[in-house]
């Protein structure tokens, strides 16, 4: 631990490729070599970790623990890489930090958004932000209230349970990924805001935080969800899967619209920025292989042979509700039905997926219709949530009315913490609480179970009326026709 | 009296509590602590008077009648608060109202809206200004005419009764509160207008003058209306009802679609503008609530219980025609029909209230079909009139020609007497004057009675394909794709 | 006529009112006091002239003829109203002009528009090109083909034939009033162009050219319609329609859409710039009327009292066709029908006098859906014309396809003759046969009788997708909600 | 060749009528005038030769295996011609074409085109880029997926045959005209990288490379189409298909959309771009016709007569698959189907033709409904194709779903060469590579068979409200209503 043991940060550099990884996690510096195959989400993601962790700027994103307890440690990196001086960079991120709006200031989720956009590196926000192709899959807004009125509204209450677990909003935290990237406390700043105000996380597969550092930072009985990226190799996923199970986990939420991550151009652009040598690869260089983004590098371990027949496998292995998130089509509602899980979750993965894709919302309107024509409407025994573009208590209320169970938000919350960490979060859902008070007053709802079809127009659903995509890339190459001009003259 | 008696003005800034409540009026301070509790609009509003004396700079927004009879003195301020020099601001101030264009160039009710922006400060404007959530309600002009020719409209007459009184428009002046941050004579500049151009006022509960000092100005048998929110005792609004209807009030006006106040993040996003203490409470204070902007701050005697079981006792204290103010379901104009009341307003209460909520024009069509599913139609004892957006003689005419015997102006004439006094408000009811003459013949209509639903084409309301509500936070924050950027080069 | 003789232009200018009228002429002062009450269109109109002629900078906009035969003359104007030096305006038009683009360089009806803009006085194109209220009638483009292929396309046909007259193309020259403020030769640019190239004028009631100094520049059988307002004293009327029958126009086409000329706000507002009295009537003194704009100030004579029973008589004093012009409703169609006239426009006068009026192309649909339950269709004794928009063949494509017999162009020439007098008509009438050649070739049509309904898609018209009116006044007056603000900060 | 035998520049200039057509090809001069008639193109192309080598600044558009074995060599032009210096534009292009993105940086087709616009001349870009008219015909984006889950994709294959050749992709390569205009390789550039990709490359009619240039730079069985112009002399395209068939060509399309080229605006502005003389023809010299473009000049051999008569005589000259390119009716795709040819070509002849034409997305859906009513489906013997629009995999797999056998895509392929040669075509290709693996594995589909209507959601393609075309032209000269004005004031 003396000066003479520190290992200069170009040296652990070198050491990044299949034969010989070093990474550096909480200023030690460990030999990962051998732990390269165990990885649950494949080599890899560990190989580009050094990367990340340089792009970052922050805690290295993957759990300490695991890391620290399971590997051969090398030595203190030298003081070159401990204590680099502060780079022009990072001091206009400590200054943009030290001007944030104060707390009580953000009023909305959309001001979240707008201060981590601030304060994320460039490459950060473009990992949280992007979608896939054209971002073309944007926030609906087409469905238009019709409000109830001369109800008693004095009291209100917009709780529910969700798979029977209590929550005091409709809503759960959607897994996202790579927490780190946004605050050095990742994933945990949602685990303590969830405990504080009663709501449900689910933790995601592809968490910085590992999942017993999350477990072990809820209270006793808080309810978690897992949701799951499932491994070519189904040993891994059932240890995970029973793992989870073991320390209480309440459903498992099967991710089933990513075979493959999706391309996120905006994330992938960003690999180019700054980067000298590109003239280099011009022609005939296209062997190398920059542009893949982070979504894609930390994918591949995703199985894309995942189908129905897998079900009953699952179903084989744990007694939570299982639950398919991913689900586009009536067709394929009617499948999970049929299946046996527990509910799906209309969703097209924040747009990051498949690119055109009908929003949530949209999709709802027909899947709860095809439902009804299989037995009885609610189904107790069969949930639909959905997620995507959550800004608003109003965007809920809308999901509630047409048959939604409760509604996933993911970036909101994402944002929230990149902003301001637990205290974000925290602030975020008292936002969203008093938009549900708010909008159930208005609404005149005094719970949930009086919200119906009845009080939504839907109508402009399927013309897209409400939702006109830009198409950026079109319109910034598409040259307008122009007048006649005039000659130059001067007065 | 003398300068001896003076009280500087930051010792009545430290009287701004529950325990000790002083206020300037009129260049005097009166104690007002014991006063709180009997206050019908409730004491959280009192205790922000100051505040909002200081930022409108003008008079307070209160009676001044209702207050020097009734209040402890305590002396006249000292003159560092009476004769404070003029701030930069003040001086803008003046030197913007001395640049209004001339009153002649007023062409429609946009230009009131244009120079009172310019007039008014930010944050009366704000105020004013403000609609809820993502403002996504906005004006509709989906809604298309098919004219008809060769009838006589030498004379075309526009005239109308409502609720049984004359008005030379079919039009009525809905309530907008605080009118005094827009001028000094607040309300009163409506009850002189209205007066010498034949239509009627409706007083609101929330005006910063006086009931009395409106009707006090009012023409003898000049018709007016009362707008009522009503408050959690019901002592007090009953004493208020029933003074306005001795008083020679011609109709109720209860507002059903606010049991609570909305969100309107323009209007408390003001509240951070300049503050200098902010950053403060950046991390961790979220105690402080300042959060909440004027409109929330001023309604919380609204009683939310309010419901359809208390109509019955209102129809027992009052013989005037009650209107439900705020409707928007088919199914609860119906059941306001079946209630006995005399009328329905459709309104989404200018876009202030429930985000996404659909104009009152959309309602119309629907409701008006539901109603005649149930009597005769029109129905002579029960109008449905509509407010919201209105800025043109075309606006009414859509409306009336679906259904509507009356349609409700409230900014358009907020912004006119913010403009230019009284004065501008005449001028505002005589640019309305000359478009429905203009619109009436245009239509080949000679009297209100010859507008019909053949006469508009309302097909594209549902669609809402004329209304595109921009949604503007989302759009703030979304960050467009980019293409590959070429390397820099200089030429 | 010596130098004594002269008379100050301010001299003149004072003799602008009832009592005393004096204007001058082709460099001639004449008082024009006892002719007043004998002007066809009122006397308003000429107490307005002197300020036409001194905006325009061009010759006087009434027929000289008329004037010059029949006035007492008073004497020259002074060499300071004859020679006055060249202002900066006039400076900067002169230079304008030269800077024209070529003739060869306009390849659409759009770059004429684009050309006269710049050439116009600021308070022509005001007059031109204003429309009505908040201008919501717009281009319409909601209409798509379905073109044919593999049919000889080697000579194709677009010729037709209106009310009996040949044309060269599917159109005629519509109505425009006061061609002078665009061109010292006006309505005359028309009428040879016209000749030159086989297309029909309908000569205005309020050209600047007089009536028989158009038909004197016509060539001997040249086809020429006539627009007709009403006047109020229908002696004037009856001469006026007998005149121009005698002189052998070969179609009248009433205006039934104007019982009063609309609210041109943009023509309206150009009477205040740079008027320096303006602050003077700021308050209270409304008294001055001065907000009208040219078009209300020309059009008090017309009759509003016009009606179906009239149509008779216009049968009995005349035997040419009748067209009512400006129809829009299908109930008023009919009743054209059968009132025994041989066609109708269906116009929104150019967007000019109802706003938010349905475009002729809109309700063509319906309207050809009404006659042909009246009888068989197409009905060669009753015409169905439209108007309004054009700027492409392809405009008028479409509305024969739908059942039109012929489109209407106004404005389209009155550009091309403001920005280059006759050779400007001949080339826009040149490109449209260019773009008419081109555009039956490419639909597959080899006549005008081979296009269909089937050729077009209307599907969109009625949902009003394509036709996404901007409502200017509206969106300059909103205020965006904004996000939270950082604090400034410096690096 | 020495330097005597030098002919200067402007000397060739001058040979370039009718009567002496000189052209210098590879540093050489030609005599060409007695090659006019023969040529296939007709004479009128070759006239225009010289001015476009000058305003390309590459190698000539034509052929020169064709040339230079036939023609009349007069001598090398002199080193004023051969060797003159840079010029500003030149150097800034050599500037530009430096400061490329590198070829991995470019991450889908739109990035190409930004390439493009940069680099080509904008005489090029005007040419390549311009559609017709208004060029309201733009990108449909308003087809939505809705995808399938949970069925193994580990492998999943986009490969198919068109018309029984072999396609990597389920798209072929469209013919698109001049491609010299863009890189000095042209169409070859295209050639080699289908040949090395397995994909299918249509030859055009107007290539710059000669037809067996083209096919000899192709791989031994490599597949290829030929897209066909048909000659006003029926003999000329005989030999011409005649001679494609014997050198292996699999299949012939018949443009039927362009008895004459679409007036493309764009381009023809480009004419008039540093122009000085343009004044002088300003006013009455009309006779002088620079505006037609590029497109018009070349296009003027294409026979309009061309009719369904014609088709049996196609059948009778060759064997080949025969596709009639450019059908837009359901009536038209029936008589195709009647006629007994192979297939069709939707399009909208990328929006350069008639303008306001449907998409041909749009218009597969009415057509195959259509097909249907007349056999099976689908026709194994009767391809639907489509064009126009394409820049992501996602847009074909729509018209997959909907029907469509193949999409070809013309100017993604054109930009990519335009901007990288032959390395960006292939760099092209394996983007879309790329995105067909990502989508066909999002949606579920694992190979193209099971592709379906179910999974899109076109409901909202015939109202066109993803469809928004903006009329640029029309929005350039409209000049917004604006508000009343302040006066001046400063602070």
């Amino acid at each position: 631990m003396g000066a003479a043991s520190l290992i200069p940060e170009q040296v652990v550099a070198q050491h990044a490729s299949r034969d010989s990884c070093w990474i550096i996690v909480h200023n030690k510096v460990y030999d990962i070599t051998d732990f390269l195959d165990e990885h649950p989400g494949g080599s890899k993601i560990i190989l580009l970790c050094p990367m990340l962790l340089y792009q970052c700027g922050y805690e290295p994103i993957h759990p300490p623990d695991m890391i620290s307890s399971n590997l051969p440690r090398r030595s203190k990196p030298s003081a070159s890489a401990a204590e680099k001086p502060e780079t022009d960079e990072q001091k206009k991120r400590q200054l943009v930090l030290a001007s944030r709006p104060p707390l009580d200031e953000i009023l909305n989720l959309h001001d979240f958004e707008a201060v981590a956009r601030a304060v994320l590196t460039d490459k950060a926000w473009a990992y949280y932000s992007s979608a896939s192709d054209d971002e073309l899959a944007i926030r609906e807004n087409s469905v238009w209230f019709l409000p109830r009125i001369l109800r008693d509204v004095t009291s209100v209450d917009w709780s529910t349970t969700i798979l029977g677990q209590k929550s005091s909003l409709p809503i759960y935290i959607s897994a996202t990924a790579l927490g780190k990237l946004g605050h050095p406390d990742g994933e945990l700043n949602l685990t303590r805001a969830a405990a504080k105000h009663g709501i449900i996380q689910m933790i995601p597969t592809l968490a910085s935080c590992s999942f017993d550092e999350i477990v072990d930072a809820a209270q006793p009985n808080q309810p978690l969800f897992l949701q799951l990226y499932v491994n070519r190799d189904r040993e891994v996923t059932k240890k995970y899967v029973q793992h989870a199970e073991k320390r209480g986990v309440k459903g498992l939420f099967i991710t089933v619209d990513a075979p493959q991550l999706g391309r996120r151009e905006k994330d992938m652009r960003m690999r180019f920025v700054d980067d000298g040598a590109g003239a280099k690869v011009q022609e005939g260089q296209s062997g190398v292989k920059k542009d893949q983004g982070i979504a894609r590098a930390i994918s591949s371990f995703i199985d894309p042979s995942l189908a129905w027949k897998d079900i009953p496998w699952f179903r084989s292995i744990t007694k939570m509700p299982i639950i398919l998130k991913g689900v586009a089509s009536p067709q394929d509602a009617i499948m999970a039905l049929e299946a046996g899980v527990q509910g799906i979750v209309l969703s097209n993965h924040g747009g990051r997926q498949l690119d055109n894709s009908r929003s949530g919302l949209e999709n709802l309107v027909d899947i709860v219709a095809a439902l009804k024509t299989r037995g009885p409407w609610p189904n107790p025994s069969f949930s639909v949530f959905i997620d995507g573009g959550v800004r608003r208590a109003s965007d809920v209320l809308k999901a509630l009315a047409l048959g939604a169970s409760a509604v996933g938000v993911g970036r909101g919350f994402l944002y929230a913490f990149s902003a301001y960490g637990q205290e974000g979060v925290e602030k975020a859902i008292e936002i969203l609480r008093d938009e549900f008070e708010m909008n159930m007053r208005l609404l005149g709802c005094r719970n949930l179970s009086e919200l119906g079809p009845d009080m939504v127009d839907a109508s402009a659903l399927h013309t897209h009326a409400g939702l006109a995509p830009q198409d950026n890339l079109y319109a910034a190459t598409y040259q307008p026709l122009r007048l006649a001009q005039f000659k130059e003259f001067k007065l």
